[in-house]
């Protein structure tokens, strides 16, 4: 095997299991003898040489970073342009790696990583520098194709159900001389997998949720409060799951707080929980609440579901073994040959077919009024939420998360305005 | 022992173990050879006379009940008033306990409700019907007095402080490109208990959250903004918790989203996060994201303490205990004897002592500035959330919360309109 050191980068939104990933990718590295340096804030950190050994870090604390949520060596919402329109910043990450002998680059992130990581494939080869390039599947908006979900994900929507669940008990035990309409709203640009898993909070008609509004279908007013009054009739209250992206038929998104727009050129977004909330009070005259988990949603690793637990570190493990084999421009996927039991396996496919690309569910997924899921979105979400990933508690009552020690590798380079 | 049947019923705001409590009242009674009634959606159900009978549910279920959120039997918003001016109701509440041979009334909730138990106790004396009330503490507000804590706010308390802490891994990850300031909404009408809580989240100066504020200090925006913008400078992000009733130096509510009131008569709130945020993005200009767990804090039961488990459990059997002494007007309270080992029992107090008082925190908990807690709090709060309640989960991935069959007592008495 040739020398040369690692370099893993994190990049976008962190998930409950991302440190999960990077936890089996040190481990799988040390395991053959490699150097993992890991790049502070993402993309930025390669860009600015600002780089982390990993080699510092304990076994013990590698192991307690794969149950610890958040990004351990920092994230960023960066995303690099086409080589022609970037072409210094392509320049520089090159001239990185080249100082810091990086021969394998792993870049764990949704499809803007994949395609950034194509394009720094593409670099290297035609400078005649010998890199391997791989993609590492994360997004808790399960958005990525060609994998059968993406680790974040699973977690993410146990959350969601489990939360959902619980809220609903809440709701339904007050709903009398209280609360008849609780709407929770979860995140989700333009897919709307995280909403559609609340529905396994429920498996009845008149259980909880009752509405879920997703992105893949236009929102119409009228027809959603109506539905709101006829299940309160109904029922007796009412559960709403509205995922942040949802638009009107002209394209409108239901609520777009301040309306800009984030550095990857996502619009900003939140408000839609409240904003349905205040329809539903003044339209109909129900008292509502409304929750915004937020980040919560996220970062909830003390509700992680194993099976993505395992998945998380499933690609990670593969993406060192696929460096290793020289298998450049590729991300260690997911791939799914039964539902119940649930059987997966990883397999390589190429950046190509993943960059760029958007998952939304399909329309069999989506129930035909538009307000919940079908069997078969049931059968597809239920075993990404099934187990508990093995979590330990202080003594204080807390999860035991670790905090890194994160030692700097000394810069080589001079700085870059960039 | 007399004979007669005990009649529980749940009040105000239900919580993530108030069904444990529930389970505990029942399973002594059961073991005592006592038949125990229950009254749909709380003191609704026993002035309507629509009553459960808990004989119908199973042993397995009873146990179940003791892990499953929300209430079980449905509870209420409704406050008696005074003897005279509600003199009506509380005739005929007395009217539906002799009908069913109710001897002994347990009423589960805060200490409006200790009020309503302690008039019933007053009213039923004088009426010469052999009767003994029994209020049995639930609250997530922990305002209540007497007691050490109220069962429901640790399991609250240990839900703030476990997603302030991983929301405050993320937000850490991604500051460098994405969110610097994090606002969390936190419940706590007049007292700030839950947000003060928070602050278990972290031990070091620059540990997550922050700042959190009190309903115990006034909100003074410019101190606020100013902290947020000196702690942002220095570790870079900022976590705030923030109590839904804080309020100006006026005695403004920051944010009482409607301006309403609920039936208790207390102001509707909400929408102090979205209004801090708003105040951050216009006048510092750093990008804010907030969340509004709601009805989610309440009803975690898959993050409840065992302390408070256990402490919910404890209320409910010493109720059943106390009541069979024929102990009237009283209230089994939690008595502290030491922080580290926390070490409790169990005694009880008088509802007079309890009824319509507001447990602040005390000055001593709150740090100079007011924007943080001192050892003091932590040394209280600590054990509070310590232990992890056990859960079973389902191969569902979901934990196995049980419904109840609830299954109506043949009423006995004409309609009441009231």
């Amino acid at each position: 095997m040739r020398n040369g050191t690692l370099l893993y980068a994190q990049s976008g939104g962190v998930t409950a299991v991302i440190n999960a990933t990077a936890a089996a990718v040190i481990e799988q590295a040390r395991a053959k003898g490699i150097k993992v340096l890991a790049a502070r804030n993402g993309i930025l950190g390669a860009l600015r040489e600002e780089l982390i050994d990993t080699s510092k870090e304990s076994a013990a604390a590698i192991r307690a970073l794969a149950h610890t949520p958040g990004g351990a060596f920092g994230s960023c919402r960066v995303k690099l342009k086409s080589l022609e329109a970037d072409r210094a910043r392509y320049d520089r990450l090159l001239e990185v790696l080249r100082a810091h002998d990086v021969r394998w680059f792993l870049y764990n992130g949704g499809n803007d990583s994949a395609d950034t990581a194509l394009k720094v494939s593409q670099l290297a080869k035609s400078s005649g520098y010998d890199l391997t390039c791989i993609g590492v599947p994360k997004t808790i908006d399960n958005d990525l194709a060609v994998t059968d979900t993406c680790p974040g994900f699973g977690s993410a929507a146990k959350y969601t159900a489990v939360s959902v669940r619980e809220a609903a008990l809440d709701v339904a035990a007050m709903a009398e001389t209280s609360t008849r309409v609780f709407i929770y709203e979860a995140m989700g640009r333009h897919a709307g997998w995280l909403a559609a898993a609340a529905g396994l909070a429920g498996t009845g008609e008149d259980d909880a949720p009752h509405i879920i509004l997703l992105p893949e279908r236009a929102y119409d007013e009228a027809a959603f409060l109506a539905k709101v009054k006829a299940v309160v009739a109904r029922v007796g209250y009412c559960v709403v799951v509205a995922s942040e992206g949802i638009a009107t038929a002209d394209g409108r998104f239901v609520a777009d707080a301040g309306g800009g727009k984030d550095s990857f050129g996502h619009s900003q977004l939140g408000g839609v929980a409240a904003h349905l909330a205040g329809r539903v009070k003044d339209q109909l005259g129900l008292k509502v609440h409304w929750a915004l988990p937020d980040y919560l949603q996220r970062s909830a690793r003390h509700l992680a579901s194993k099976t993505d637990w395992e998945q998380a570190q499933a690609v990670g493990k593969a993406a060192v073994q696929l460096a290793l084999k020289g298998q450049n421009g590729v991300m260690p996927v997911i791939v799914r040959s039964s539902d119940a039991p649930y059987r997966w396996k990883i397999e390589a496919a190429p950046l190509s077919k993943i960059a760029n690309h958007e998952k939304k569910m399909p329309a069999s997924f989506i129930r035909r009024d538009g307000f919940g899921i079908t069997a078969k979105a049931r059968a597809y979400l239920q075993p990404l939420i099934k187990g508990e990933a093995p979590l330990p508690y202080g003594s204080d009552g807390l999860p035991k998360y670790v905090t890194l020690k994160n030692v700097a590798v000394k810069q080589k380079l001079p700085a870059f305005e960039g």
